[in-house]
């Protein structure tokens, strides 16, 4: 099973928000969200289903995500807001019926967070080694029909440098 | 220190060749590492050195880099030959003149040892969990002045599909 993991784009700062769950993309965010949502969609990306985290800003780049066709479905998973624990994705996966070879699933949520879960679910443990930037994505295949932790393959870690083709700073 | 590291593309045939050292590249492996060459070149990599294996398809590799104006350097270095050392690399890094915050080098290669090697320096030890791609490309930051192993951070695992932007099949 294939499964994408993307981090939100780049959002308001902390100090204009009482409220962090509030944040919204900026502009820079949105635009750079959206070239990222382009290249999935024209390298032929599809997601059986989008799962964010509730808040603001992984929500609207979610919806960015949705938006540029990528997938009919969209929900809300509580554990992918900051601190959740992947046990408890792991066990709705298990049980849900994208749990096939040919699911495609994606996970919009925030840092350090999706670069534990990515590690757990290939080494069986964080270690704070993968840097994922801003609507960079994550790219595993997972096992189906086992607990996929410790036993997922990495096959792509990038950021919208990377899939727009920027020019580095 | 910026280290990409990047596996040989698509070569000839073993049936065809006696001995696997001679295996070149065939054209669509020419022309995929070309597309990759001038991806890393539009957003602006610039390789202090590129070492590679000795073996003819990681050597051509290397000289497509080369010639795209990625590297004005390139020498042979006999780790990257298959079951290679990691440990031999890491000893010639620290001794070298690239031990240095704003050095960027390249090393062309080999599967599995590239995704062992990787493995090797983010988490201290192989674990077949990386999927690089032939003309893939791997990023790593190295810290200077110590030993890089387990205290390497991933940033890039990308192949040419991702890089060129082409549909999946």
């Amino acid at each position: 099973m294939k499964l994408y993991i993307i981090r939100h784009g780049i959002a308001a700062e902390k100090t204009e928000y009482k409220n962090d769950e509030e944040r919204p993309l900026i502009e820079k965010g949105r635009q750079k969200t959206e070239q990222v949502a382009q290249c999935l969609k024209d390298i032929g990306i599809h997601f059986d289903l989008i799962l964010t985290s509730p808040l603001v800003r992984a929500k609207q780049t979610a919806e960015i995500l949705q938006k540029n066709g990528l997938s009919d479905q969209l929900e809300n998973f509580s554990a992918l807001a900051p601190d959740g624990d992947i046990q408890e994705w792991v066990n709705w996966w298990l049980e849900s019926r994208y749990n096939l070879d040919k699911s495609c699933l994606a996970l919009v949520g925030h840092e350090p967070d999706l670069g534990h879960w990515t590690e757990i679910l290939i080494w069986g443990q964080p270690q704070d080694k993968l840097i994922l930037k801003k609507s960079g994505v994550i790219g595993l295949e997972l096992p189906v029909g086992i607990n996929p932790i410790s036993k997922s393959h990495l096959f792509l870690l990038t950021s919208p440098k990377w899939l727009i083709n920027e020019k580095l700073e």
